[in-house]
């Protein structure tokens, strides 16, 4: 059998405001799963090989639920502009790159081993409009061991002509690609339009067709921006929430929404009542002058949510980045209302690790969870004379990807 | 002669809204000084060995007008405070750590080889009340070759009892390090009330008299958090600027204040007439929920601005992480007053190179400037087939000091 002992300081999240804590215990890892926890080696297991981490720490792998794989290449590039200036100025160019395989081979995979670097082992992506190069993605990321899901963005109308799509061809490219990858193990299918104003309303209807059909989920961008906001209104004359809803792109099928800033009580309460989950993107959100997730907000009226670096917009793929800004971004809420409590590292850390379950029951070292882990060498940071939740804290605002020393995913070791 | 050319691309500010590049340029060191610049090596210099960094790109390196040594240790925890509370909770109780000269070795030599790892090879620094530690960090920043001013902090109420100092004693232990480092040409003296609410009125009056009498400069907190400048209020029943102003400590000779969030319009006034420079410490102002300073407001004022990391409240020494919250702070601004636009990079770079020439006239590759440099191989972020400014900008976005690859300061490079 292909069972294994683990030995480690364990901290994972069960729950948005509690850290859990296993000092210096073994896990028993078979076939990838987490089969039974102790303290001390039981006589029946004294023969297993022990990897002892010692004073390590070890924590969940991070769930990253938006971002961008063609951006990759432009991280920290065109950062003084606005979202709709920094899509037509910078974005869509460097997107209509990935009509040649050669590059988009190129930086799938440096962007693959990035996010494998950062510790983010799980991802759910947008590509571009880009069938081949979509394939490229799917191919990539099996390769690596990495669970993602991977959507070829559709988007039929306003955007440039070289990256404007047929509606028809647009549909039936999703459909194939849906067919071709939908039994995969590890990357899946994710339907993606870009967002509302470049979809025209067929488009929509068809995506949420094929959402139904084959029950594949659904990611796109939501509220992000107040010009976008008023500008939904006008194409649609309709609440935005409401566009992607009658499209059956709205928790039909498990959905995420990136940014959710400027959300109305009524798109609040469709969120709510469908399952939306909301992803923040905290470090997009104030490179492109968008502005605040009400976090605290959201959380209260019971919303789900879960982070993403939203790489181009992002600079950083680390999440770790991520967890911080939002913690960063709550304060400067709550220092204009003291009602509105910042965000804890509880809670960014079940935001990162947890992803909001869609990609299932993950992030606990607990039996029956599968082993996926970071090994955290944190003696570069400082004493380690601390409790592992200061160690943990520490980590995340001052660590790096060389404190990550190992990295595994349903008990395999991801390499890079 | 110690001659010698060094050949790159060259990127520096000369004013706030414009940055220089010389392009696959030489320039002629001589003692440390940039004596010639030259496209071409004339015939007279052909003799001389040429340093070629190739395609790497040239920067000044940075300087950091704000943060306190004896708090590298705790970056990273105790993240969920206010001032106040971060100050009783975490911040005194490691500051007293500093009366064991072996631990003050320990950190201090670990603070100055992450500062020059980061690039920062000037820096204004603040110690703790303790004088002998005090004198370790001279000697050890002196050791690694940094340009440095360093303050014993001052501090007689308003604090714990065991870091609070006997007026007369503080007084004289501050003269002591004046007499004993004023004349030294790297490491500098300067005066250091932590902040007025823990002075009494009678030390902030001796300070200013040693700082005139001595000429030494002065650093000090001004106007972070809201509840700090009631505070003020309260003990002094007067106006924060004109506390200092009033005991000599407010540009009577060079000063720098951190924060200056919540300025008056007297205080701003104040500020520009007697030159006083203010340090944005963007990263620890959310860190601590203190609240945004108006950088465009002030900037429009015509106030000299320059940054910090504020170790520890700021978790990163690196400034350019400061440089990138200062412009995303900024944009925050603006989302809801489009008079007030974002910071630029260039604004930013400014800031961070010439650190408002506290230091004198640096951070230019001209005639008679000192040769002070960062060579940065930004190879692994990307193609290098971008403008000068594009990999600037990149580079501060997503690079880190394992991009920086060499540091001279007065053509001498700096090792850690």
């Amino acid at each position: 059998m292909d069972k294994k002992i683990i030995k480690g300081n364990f901290i994972f999240s069960k729950n948005l405001n509690n850290l859990s804590f296993l000092e210096n215990t073994h896990l028993l890892i078979n076939d990838g799963k987490i089969l039974d926890i102790f303290k001390e080696v039981p006589t029946k297991y004294k023969n297993l090989n022990i990897l002892d981490f010692k004073n390590k720490i070890i924590i969940p792998p991070f769930v990253d639920l938006h971002l961008h794989a063609p951006q990759y290449a432009m991280r920290g590039l065109g950062m003084d502009k606005e979202l709709l200036d920094w899509l037509n100025t910078y974005t869509f160019k460097e997107e209509n790159k990935f009509k040649d395989i050669g590059y988009a081979k190129r930086i799938y995979n440096e962007f693959a081993k990035d996010l494998i670097k950062h510790g983010t082992l799980r991802a759910v992506i947008f590509a571009t409009i880009h069938k081949k190069s979509t394939e490229i993605l799917f191919e990539v990321l099996e390769k690596y061991g990495l669970e993602t899901y991977v959507g070829k963005v559709n988007m039929d109308r306003n955007c440039p002509e070289f990256l404007k799509e047929n509606t028809e061809k647009s549909l039936k490219e999703t459909e194939e690609l849906i067919l071709n990858y939908k039994n995969n193990k590890k990357s899946k299918p994710i339907i993606t339009p870009r967002f509302a104003p470049t979809s025209t309303q067929k488009l929509l209807k068809g995506l949420g067709e094929l959402a139904i059909k084959y029950n594949i989920p659904i990611q796109s961008h939501l509220s992000e921006n107040q010009k976008e906001v008023k500008w939904v209104k006008e194409l649609y004359n309709h609440n935005y929430s409401e566009v992607y809803n009658e499209n059956n792109l709205f928790g039909q099928t498990p959905t995420l929404m990136a940014h959710c800033i400027y959300l109305t009580k009524k798109g609040i309460e469709l969120m709510k009542n469908n399952r939306v989950i909301a992803v923040h993107c905290p470090q997009s959100n104030v490179n492109l002058a968008s502005g605040i997730m009400p976090v605290r907000t959201l959380l209260n009226e019971g919303l789900n949510i879960g982070l993403g670096s939203d790489i181009g917009a992002g600079h950083s793929i680390a999440i770790k980045r991520s967890m911080v800004m939002a913690i960063e971004l709550s304060k400067l809420i709550y220092k204009d209302n003291k009602n509105l409590k910042p965000l804890s590292t509880e809670e960014v850390f079940f935001m990162a690790t947890k992803g909001s379950d869609f990609f299932g029951k993950i992030g606990e070292f607990n039996v029956d969870f599968s082993f996926d882990a970071l090994i955290i060498d944190d003696s570069n940071l400082g004493t380690t004379e601390l409790t592992l939740k200061e160690r943990l804290q520490r980590f995340i605002y001052i660590g790096d990807d060389r404190n990550i020393i190992k990295r595994y995913l349903n008990g395999k070791e991801i390499n890079f």
